[in-house]
């Protein structure tokens, strides 16, 4: 009998602090073997000789078989979208499930994972969006679904179906430190952007590029500065997703020098397409709505040097597929209104090839800071490290085989998901995934899908566990009694 | 007959800028000349020699004869409140009017308009506090009461009955900057104080002393973060009164290094008081019971750094009268919770004397920058620099004659305001107004009184007319367009 | 016999902090009245209807009969200085006496008093250079030369026959401390300047235009930050003359922020003209030779910015006249390179209508605030306020009546220094001074000079006197002993 | 045949990314195998239960049998010093050849090789100290090192025979730029320093415990800002060593914020100890002068907050032995003045117990973070990734496996330098490395050396080889040109 199911020969491994030759072997479904030369007699072998073997990605920004507050869904559903997660090179994606308002946070997971459970072909697990934090929801749903694993949720500081208020946010900041649970918020100021509508409006600018001015830069640095503020008060941890500003990225990077838990992350659309896309002709910049709005090239360069830097350490889609038609896009007509377009746009399969080609490829990042930015950074911050995010003996065998030097256009017809559009369409990229594993299966080999639907595991993950800082609230009270921890 | 109605003779003049040995004439109510020796043949005549010869104060923060949302009226009225504020060395006042929801604008000012023609010693304005801006208040009322010369307007960003919202706070501040009119906030994060006060109030932590960790400093830097934001955002200067931190203080200086139109307040109580007078035994705390709450003795020393360099360039009481009984401060009965004190506390006639004292005293500020702040800063802040705030000819006489020897002790019974306490109790001063002349009548002399009841006049003041800079609104908008313009 | 030797009739007075219509009546060379109608009756009298009557400029950054350590003299003396002076609106300069190395600092101050006494038309002092801090400068030489007035000095942080290193800056700012001084220091780093030249003189890069990357904005910027250590260590008050980078105004502000007693100084070269002019043909480019160099228009716009928040407080011209022949810029011949170019250009007529046409004319600035920097803040800084800076009873008549409304061209025919060229030449300015008055007598009138040679004064000046703050010296003392006091 | 000369069976292995339960197969002296279940047959086995199993340490700033410019020798030779170090867990030591002036770098090398290769029981290679560049050594000599795998050096900022100015600092800059070396750098301000000796001197304080004033923190402060200049300016990467001040780490911070490659090293002695140990009676303190010196509780707090948060990357000792006799701290006789106290302390076999137990085991750091401060980092920095600061397929197999449960108390009689004294005695200790290999070679095992002298290798290291970002010299230079690569 084999001493392992598979063996990766010749390949290059990289993990986030190193990168070397080894090969692989696979043994239920985990890494059992790094070594030299390893004897895969029996074994199934896979020859990654001039390949690099890397973590798979875990993409953990994504919107799938979501609905919006307005009961829109996005177009893929967990099979569409996490077959195409998988082309992309991933092997986990952690999509949200939205509680809307007067929904059970119990009814919403069960539709989740009603969604997700027979269609996933890769691991799964969910971010919890909490749009009502009642107390039935605060001190018993939210613990329950701590317990089921489900260690993060995310707030909204704008949209009217969505947005919680500052209080709110404090009340689940708080509860989420006392169970280790991490937070994450959508960051824009909602006054700011309302009223920028009604100006535009009143003013008769509909056109889809009126979308950037009306969700402005300064909408973005104020909600994250009051971000930091909520979460260093309460001293809870704190991701901003989808930082698309220079000066937002820089408070975080403030706020992480005073040795605050405040992370960041960022998108594709913001590295590699700006506010000129909104201008293309017609309707055609309806493709390129989303929120935050793509910003311009100063923006790009900005925030290639906090991705560098890591200040912005998770690296995501934001995959929010709507069609550009009466599905999606154009669901109010064919020369829509800005305030009328869906918000988003996919790229779930794009986030790690236009990563490697523009940031390994060009130097901007070297080997091992692309693969934590893949999947490292993200499976640390969403507990999920001690099965997931790295090449290391144990852990799951979720692997992607890139063909560095595999040069391709971007076009739709090469994507894997259930859209008519790529907004990166016509990029040249170097370098893509081949083969693909998930718990030691192969789940893609040379363009082709081998996965069953619904083979996908829920993870449970772990709570968020680094020990706590001071918070500005401890200073407010008296030193040295307990009072802090009664209120908190 | 006598070329001035009025000698000042042998007094040291300061203004703003400079200090010099001059006697004043006076003619009509105006200061006509200033020289070295003034014929005072056939004219009355002070004899300042050993006396400073000070413009009259300008008090910019008080609030007379105002009633709360809730319906608790001030123990000042627009008489004890002048006569009080007289006796401190001020010859203007500049209280509130304020709209409650649902008020019309034109109606509080008609109320206003009533309760200090008749009583107010001296000249006086109003500040609009605008609690519902409502379409008809913003483009019609406000307007009507610009016309009529009142330039100023505060907002709120906490208190249930007062608070408008991010959206709110752009509307006026646009509408401020289109008429040249000057917004005032009162900064605090309202979700932050309300949810301190339910984790308080849910641990059972009621006493006065709880008022300060209620309305924690983050609260308070937050807001004026967000304030500045949104103050930039469309070009529009704002100023945050009564800043009781040094971080909010920093916030402000830093926006002023980068050109922008923002301007900072604070009080007495915030450099010469402290949060563990809010510990005094039995309700005693309530007395010192004021949003922002007192802070520590390090603010003092960083606030009183801010007010040499110039960043809290107004000084005013925030006088807010509530006795130390049944109709103030004991309402809720003799030990109520700090939620259920009326917030505030008097000063108005301690506001320079304290300044003087322990600023000029101690060498702390020049006795120019004492001038500046308070009176000249204010005229010229709030559209007064036409007749006030100076020692210059043309200007009204509006002169506090200074002993800056005499020493005493404050005491409520040497106070002139309608209270039963004053915060500063016992402190030893050195320097106070002895003599004070509101456009060249004398209205107090050596401790009495000389003024007739309702003797003041309504100053209608000038807007406020500083170059506009770059707003990060037009940042966002097309450069070389007269978009920004549309918009704003 | 008449009250008042000379009446000004129906001017605007300015001052730096008011503004009014007033009859100015002089007495013994002093400002004797301010008054609304000042009889004039026997004495002369000046129409200054529809004029503005402002205190004359007092130009502290200039060069005047002053060789360089290689010897070569400034084409103004005295004379020829101070009138081009007065023609600008001044009734006070205070050029530089420059110890060179070796030399005795009473031999220094003689030969500057030889210079000065029998020539300078309008009032002056010296700021002393220092380049040779031996035990007996600083010991015994410059207290005596306190206790002459002269109570500010200069030091270089480049220039090899000027240069002092850390350690001597440190003797200084020691000694000034001391005994109340104000050091003030040209920061740029020497080491950065030194080591570009060698690099581009091996690239044969030597043409004019190479002067300005010789002498980078990180030189500056470096060097101002350091210096503001070097100050903040022991205390001392600092002044950074000729700020010409927004990073080096940035650091200043920030020093101000926290309270430290640092100030700053640009002039007119570096909001008016840019390294381009550098770039004009053949030697040309030699006239706009300073240091530090021009530098860019974001510089400019950053520099302004400064100037209009209070950040750079003084305005001087840096008036270093070297003519465009081989007396001065071309002594090298017809095409020198870089570093044979005499640094400086002349000003000293045009630092004031520049400030009143593009500040005032623009409204970039009030005109209190160009009254402030043109005269104002230095004889605050420099110990003149008792005489000087302003209009006030009491002071010495330096009046300069500017018609604000005329237009007029800058041609080098026009300036009264001994120069054959000015770096201004052809803009356009609006606002000039008509007739100019120092201790009462017209010195300047209707283009035409009235004043004798050498009937300026030496005027002896105050110490620095603002009270200290906390050195970061003390804080690494034993904090309550005296132990601070010993060192410093 | 045994597959694996020696396999590690059952540790928890430890990377700087990633932790997991391996065997660790070892063979040829490198890493053969990570795997589950390795078979051991035939090969030497260690039984790692419940041990930690981690990269070798790194000690990259250390003194060892350097002379200094005096002449004074360090008390430890290659022989003592790499023992001390393989005891503290370190398998590969980077200590100083230290170039004096007027030497030629090929003789300073020569001489410490013949130093280390007879003695060193560990892998070494030097950091060049450059005191005297000349152009023989900067176009010559130094590039001649690089060839040898030298790929960094060091320069000083202060210390009489061993500074060098701004500009050499540049020269030394722009050399390594072109070759890819990383210069370091001991920053503290020479002129402050020497200004406070005097002082101090004059005062008589000459105490051990004046050594902290003498070397105030704003010295290092001022000398850190200064680095980055130089550094900034010619775009060469810059590592400060032993950092001990808060507002040094800052700068550091936020150069890196800004994307600039400058990096930060502390030491024990500035998280352990403080200014206090100075003051011990007698010559006592002597044992605790070191230079930047010991600060205060409030700087060992900021510091790991820095060290938590990556800006000090790298951790060392700064091991320099001076025994506390006449050889050492007491060669100028038992009460020595403290300006004749020779500066150092031991220390580089504590550097690993210490961080482990303070920082792993008060949950400041992670273990992977552990891992990066005891190695890895410094691998990368270095250029000796390739080989040496993980644990790796195809790395050499320097492994330090770490009780990390047992118990200890220092004293000196556990160490294993030429030293007579610890600065940490009476410190408790949980965490020691218990068995130490080196290319697979067990060195250290249960407390007894295993090791040959000099079975050492000479390490050539990589260059430094993160891609360049832009200097500010460039932005001097015109755009789009080459002209920056030419003066570059």
């Amino acid at each position: 009998m084999a001493q392992y199911d598979l063996v990766i020969k010749g390949g290059t491994v990289a993990t986030a602090s190193d990168t070397f030759r080894a090969d692989v072997g696979i043994s239920g479904g985990r890494i059992a073997a790094l070594a030299m030369n390893l004897s895969s007699d029996g074994a199934q072998e896979i020859d990654a000789r001039g390949k690099l073997v890397l973590p798979g990605g875990i993409e953990t920004h994504c919107h799938i078989e979501q609905e919006s507050a307005a009961g829109t869904m996005t177009s893929d559903d967990y099979y569409t979208g996490s077959v195409s997660a998988a082309f992309g090179g991933n092997t986990t994606i952690v999509p949200f499930a939205a509680q809307h308002r007067g929904q059970s946070v119990r009814d919403v997971l069960q539709t989740y994972d009603d969604r997700a459970a027979p269609k996933s072909v890769i691991d799964y697990s969910y971010h919890l969006i909490i749009s009502d934090p009642t107390d039935e929801v605060i001190n018993t749903e939210l613990p329950e679904a701590f317990e089921r694993g489900i260690t993060s949720f995310k707030v909204f500081m704008t949209y009217d179906k969505m947005i919680v208020d500052d209080r709110q946010i404090l009340d689940v900041l708080a509860m989420a430190r006392a169970h280790g649970a991490l937070t994450m918020v959508h960051a824009e100021n909602n006054g700011m952007i309302k009223w920028m509508v009604d100006r535009l409006n009143a003013g008769g600018h509909t056109a889809p590029r009126y979308h950037a001015p009306s969700h402005p830069a300064a909408a973005e640095v104020e909600a994250i500065g009051r971000g930091i503020h909520l979460a260093n008060f309460v001293d809870a941890p704190l991701l901003f997703v989808h930082v698309s500003t220079a000066e937002g990225a820089r408070l975080i990077a403030e706020a992480q020098m005073k040795g605050q838990r405040i992370y960041g992350e960022t998108c594709p659309q913001y590295l590699f397409l700006t506010r000129e896309d909104l201008d293309r002709p017609g309707a055609e910049g309806a493709k390129f709505c989303c929120s935050p709005p793509l910003r311009d090239s100063d923006t790009q360069a900005a925030l290639w040097q906090y991705v560098r830097n890591g200040t912005l350490a998770i690296w995501s889609s934001d995959h929010a597929p709507y069609r550009f038609d009466r599905s999606g896009k154009l669901a109010a007509g064919p020369e829509p209104a800005f305030t009328q377009i869906a918000n988003g746009m996919p790229g779930i399969e794009m986030r790690l090839p236009l990563l490697f080609s523009e940031g390994v490829g060009r130097k901007r990042i070297t080997l091992n800071e692309f693969v934590a930015l893949s999947a490292t950074n993200a499976a640390r911050l969403f507990g999920m490290s001690d099965r997931k995010g790295s090449i290391a003996v144990g852990l799951d065998a979720d692997i992607a085989i890139w063909d560095p030097d595999l040069q391709w256009q971007v076009t739709q017809s090469e994507m894997h998901d259930n859209m008519d559009y790529t907004p990166f369409d016509g990029m040249q990229i170097t370098g893509r995934p081949v083969t693909v594993l998930n718990r030691g299966e192969v789940i893609v080999d040379a363009g082709s899908l081998k996965a069953q639907r619904g083979r996908g595991e829920f993870i449970k993950r772990a709570p968020f566990g680094i020990a706590s800082t001071q918070s500005a609230l401890a200073a407010e009270l008296e030193p040295g009694s307990n009072f802090g921890a009664q209120i908190l």
